[in-house]
């Protein structure tokens, strides 16, 4: 419990519960024992194996059903991962019919198989909680499709934009973290069951029908030819998650962003008793956003970790896997968390249409330049139009707002009246498409989710 | 010139002819200028400017017809990348025809555009690179498809493999990275044309028209709704060539391990010039593998630097897209030119196979210790087999090999004759599915590249 | 020039002018002629080499001596690094005599202790303007040493504080980055001079005074043992970048972080002819900081990069090396550039004193919620102060400011009288020491600089 | 316990029990009551809070003493880290005294204080165990210091060096990370205490002697400011250990290249019961240094993520401290681990003679080409001598050894006896300063032990 996602204390905001089993060590165990029983059965169909050991294997392969004292004691003396499983269905077993686990397999298959089942637990839960991010933001956005607010770039005002439109950005990116993932059946959720150098040589004459035959028991796919130094397979999961991370910490920064003192258009819903600071009563801190962006940028950073894997050396490599018993874990888990907290972020979340309005009048009018660069530049030509206009908004001669300084400029009152320039200032009409675009973003997820439905493999 | 990438002398082993047009600041300002020229077209076409504008602005968008010596003046002038390109239009089209260049356009549309029409390029030349590797890789793996060699896991030799079984792990990993690649088209290959905030408000009321014209003057496609903030395109891009990256590292890593002087089954090509050591004239360096190894760890790093990125702020964060200055233009050539060496090494590759026999009988028999114990543990017990086997091959008491030791040992003889115990070190009867899975491999890169053909985007 | 760091229109703001000599072409070339040169010094001194070979090697390692044309053409035919320098070196000496350049030495000899030379020079310029950052800070933390403005945790107004004392965070960070800078010449300004596997057996019986005498001609120190494979040498020089990075990167932000359109406390210098938009005339962008930013996060990773390099194999492993072509140059150049473009920000950075007011107050006293807290703590207890004030600071259920809700509020009033609640609210009353706490910070960096001067080595 | 490192099971190889209990949720939190103790001790000394409440306070910071039921109800009920300490500090005091507790203190005086107090204990216990190290390699080097072995670079045999110059390499790295870590007490051993926005503000009139106070108390520096976004500390923490970690996986690497099975020439400690493969008995895998590889790899990767954490916003940035929860143990733990079993490896490490004898001969004499070259060189000129030498070395037309083919060769045998050959091969002639750099390594790492011992502060 030395680690914060571990903490007996501190995990709930570092872990979710339903991933808690998934990797702990009965969760790991188990998933190794799910592979050896898939194959004693395959082996024990096609003769390979004995029917009578199959039969008591696959019945012991149960966590709760090995004795994991005696677990603890093979590891100690053999220091290997796998013996100490190998010996506890073993003795777990009647008579000799255990000593027929693990028939030609070799550590890795073992393993990585394993792996490969709990990241598709883990797979599962972050799509299901993706998609209900994404619907989430798409509520959000239909909700306020049509609350103007200020467009920001580079920390600056720039011009006004919706509400809706912002939160848009989001789905539409999120739905593309969720094709992403929709890959993984072909790439990422397949088996590895090759033998200790990757030949099969140990699964014997009927190697092609164990493997196909572990492979359907397990609802894996199979690759051409052993991957146990193509981690590849590894890597397009954790930079899958990397990505999605990339998302999920943009969208928690943004309501950071939005929910300053000075901004405060947002706010991330917050229970009644919640304590921001432990000293200044007042603060209301975006404390969520900000543990979600933490953890999506280690998830990124694990996500590196994961394509250097890929650097492995002949027919296997341990310097290169054994990083992945720390990045698959962990970056499955804090990206799971990152995911599901965004998700509750998203649906509770405040706005603050009072700060919207203010925060959109901050700047006397400046917030349409382009606009009436743009019907300026009708009359004068755009770029005459754009030196202009710099001139004006830059101009800190006196307090006066950009509104007033075209009143009282020549050259625009020679080509334009004081009612032309007034009639420039409604925020709602220079909205561009934002308001469409929100409708865009749905139509596209909507179509994304019925040409291409989640893969059955979720 | 202070980069190796641009180097008068050196950049040959780090960048490739083919991109230097594509990335140089000529080709940067044309792919600016493409831009500007399809909006112009469209525009004119529209009726949103002139169509004699638009026809003057389009003939003067190219890189030899504008003034550079005004870009720089310009550029020096105003600190910003894309003024300098609109004045220099200006200045080229007669009268004020020039002014309606950049017509409702913003910074970022022209400079994200510009630069997936440098990610195309590159992606056009990497994928070519990546398919001719591939079919080196596999031309080497049916050549020696039978070449019985060691395999080698933990860098302990473990099991026999083929030769030829090694090279179709590459290209199986090397054609995941391909289908990847292939699905640059929907994500990657997308227009940025959505004015200052996103809104495509400067674009006026036929923006969509707009916006649906340019896209297919330049062959991109749409993305919903404004991506300025969403990374993740470009963050895609990056980890594709960062796992790409991964798999020729591997190569390029794996050409060294097995060109090392106690193994020496592998020599890259090397012209009879070539010189390995200043000091010490026998030395056969692979120099360009190492290379390759290198350029691969710097893409993987810049994979990462695309991933942060994604964690941007409001409509649009330069802090985050400048980076992309670096990373995308630095990723791509490194990779195109670790890729183009890749390919040149596995073309010209040489196998010693005097050296692979060599090593083939190192440890006098102990490579095939798993078939001793399977048929032994066949008699036995596995496990118990297992147990003995592990104590015989360990024993260094004498100088006998394990051959030997087998003779010697009253448990194995017991169940075993002399006979029976030599039939099992025919090294090439211990291949396993060695052999077919080269040509399964084949099949399966085969299979994908005609079911989903390379999209015409490339 | 694909780089953007060597792009002929845009590296003003990529690169210094100061380094682009030091890692051209030219100047790598000449930093291994200097090395070449000072071993023919030495060694014709110590009669290793005649003394008139090594007058006239000396004469001719000069890059401006060299036939540049056949460097190329040895490198064309050679692919070695170092071979052409010795080509063109024997070529530019008379008869024979330049046969005896590189005498005994190996390739990582001359191109490390190079990458070293260059790493000194960089270093210098680095620590120059470094302090010139210091001094620019300290300045500005002096001159608004009591200008009170709200200090901000979370994104949200906590307290006040001053203007200077953010400043003095700086400055005394910066410091710390100044102190670890000044520890290179012990452990990174080193000489690499081994021979070809470290143990100087090329240079013979004379190969101590060489290595001392090449150490003492070139200014570098002597380690105990070569370090071909120990490259935290390089991993320290690089981290350390990457830690004043952090610090630079930091500042950048927070510049850009009070300088948006709500908050609007500091802007960067802008000449007047600076262009913020090409399409929002009114756009003011801190655009400089935003590209100091982007190449902080560069040269950090780069700085991981280099700490990777470490894991190298046996006696020398260019594949890790190599790394360092990009790696030293790259971040030297980017790291260079950010502190002068921040050293330039500081210097004419603007603090609008109306906005820093105006924030001040923006939230109707909460900004001393801990000051009450602390008062009226005393009179009920801290805790139950924390949780009465934690209600009325949040209750939104009318339009009173915090204030106000005091005066409102009987367990309040019961304990203080209208005119102690409203005494509280003085914000120059509430600073801590933040105004002493800049002198402390003076003095830190001042007695830092005076007691451990800059070494000479500098 | 989803973590390896928390592992019930598999944690052995990924922490040390030495740190379990210091990063523990119980140490966690003991270091926070640490500190909460400190902070009332001295405030009740200076009579800021009462005396009996500072008594108290102190008497209860116990973890053993508070109720960690409340603790967890507390957390669920507020979601804020130290709350909960506050509350069961108050608990266990009796009446109102606990509210003294963290008078004038925020969050992260304690979380971050607390957080060094555990970074100092992972110190210490990192340069033990660093030390433990240099000590065993140093041994080995004296014991090993005239074996002489084929030096490598490019993977290819160069020269001859001895095995005890290879482990001094070792050696003299290390004792510059030895040196780094020296350097904690002053930049890293710091003392967070500063209140809400780093002004002391809460601490009131007596906040200098308060923090003086507590920093004696816990035997941390002062800084001269508040260093809440100056994570400069921690990154110099978190890099100094990727560093380190560079130097022990390299060391690890290089035990795993030397024991190939084609090399062979080092063996990493191995129990009679240990196993190594559960499918190839004879397996005698690196597995000890294969995790050490990993670990330190990812070491590096939490440095990086310490560098990037430092571009922090205003005057506290949870975003990035909370980064801190995730690295700083982990990196701690894993660099902890890495390091004691390095210790073990190099101490039990087998040194196989009669492999590094046969790995010597196997080139047939090239191992000493630059030999030949020296002495032919004299005679010929260094670079004809280079260029003769090259092809013979390459040459393959047919079996002939090096030494043969030198026989062999008018050029050579015009200016060479056959005696004079024969007399260059003795490799124990040809080691350079080896050996003697054996003897300056040892004297290298003893005098900076002596000149400046291990600070107190460790």
């Amino acid at each position: 419990m030395t680690t914060i996602i571990d903490s007996g204390f501190f995990r709930k905001n570092w872990s979710v519960p339903a991933l808690e089993k998934v990797f702990s060590d009965e969760g790991r165990i188990q998933s190794w024992l799910d592979v050896e029983a898939a194959l004693a059965r395959v082996q024990g169909r096609l003769g390979v194996i004995p029917a009578d050991a199959a039969q008591e294997i696959d019945a012991h392969c149960k966590v709760e059903k090995i004795d994991l004292q005696l677990f603890k004691e093979t590891l100690a003396k053999t220091g290997h991962m796998i013996m100490p499983v190998l010996k506890c269905v073993q003795a777990a077993c009647p008579g000799k019919l255990g000593e027929f686990v693990h028939f030609g397999a070799t550590t890795q298959d073992i393993m990585d198989t394993g792996e490969i089942l709990q990241i598709r637990q883990a797979s599962r839960y972050i799509l299901k909680e993706t998609l209900r991010l994404e619907k989430a933001i798409l509520d959000k956005a239909k909700k306020f499709q049509y609350t103007v607010m200020a467009g920001r770039t580079h920390g600056q005002q720039g011009l006004p934009i919706t509400m809706g439109f912002k939160f848009a950005t989001w789905a539409a990116e999120l739905r593309r973290d969720i094709e992403r993932i929709k890959a993984f059946p072909d790439r990422v959720f397949v088996l590895m069951l090759f033998g200790a150098v990757g030949t099969k040589a140990g699964y014997g004459s009927r190697a092609a029908e164990t493997v196909e035959g572990v492979a359907r028991e397990l609802g894996l796919k199979q690759l051409p030819i052993c991957w146990a130094t193509s981690r590849d397979v590894l890597a397009e999961y954790l930079t899958t998650l990397g990505i999605l991370a990339g998302t999920i910490g943009r969208i928690a920064n943004e309501v950071i962003a939005c929910s300053t003192s000075e901004v405060g258009e947002l706010r991330e819903p917050m229970s009644s008793t919640t304590v921001g600071s432990s000293t200044m009563p007042h603060k209301r801190n975006p404390a969520s956003c900000e543990t979600i962006v933490a953890q999506c940028r280690i998830v990124q950073s694990y996500a590196y970790l994961g394509m250097q894997t890929q650097i492995s050396e002949h027919e296997r490599d341990p310097r290169m896997w054994r990083i992945d018993l720390v990045d698959i874990p962990n970056a499955s888990m804090l990206a799971a968390r990152a995911v599901t907290a965004t998700a509750d972020v998203v649906e509770g979340l405040e706005i603050d249409e009072r700060n919207i309005e203010r925060n959109l009048n901050l700047l006397g009018g400046l917030l349409l330049s382009e606009a009436v660069m743009l019907v300026l530049g009708k009359r004068i030509g755009k770029n005459t139009a754009h030196h202009l206009l710099h001139e004006l908004a830059l101009d800190q001669s006196d307090d006066k707002t950009f509104i007033e300084r075209l009143h009282d400029c020549k050259q625009v009152t020679d080509v334009l009246t004081h009612e032309e320039i007034d009639a420039i200032f409604d925020y709602s009409k220079y909205l561009g498409s934002a308001t469409e675009d929100v409708d865009a973003v749905v139509e596209y997820c909507t179509r994304l989710a019925q040409t291409d439905p989640v893969p059955e493999e979720f």
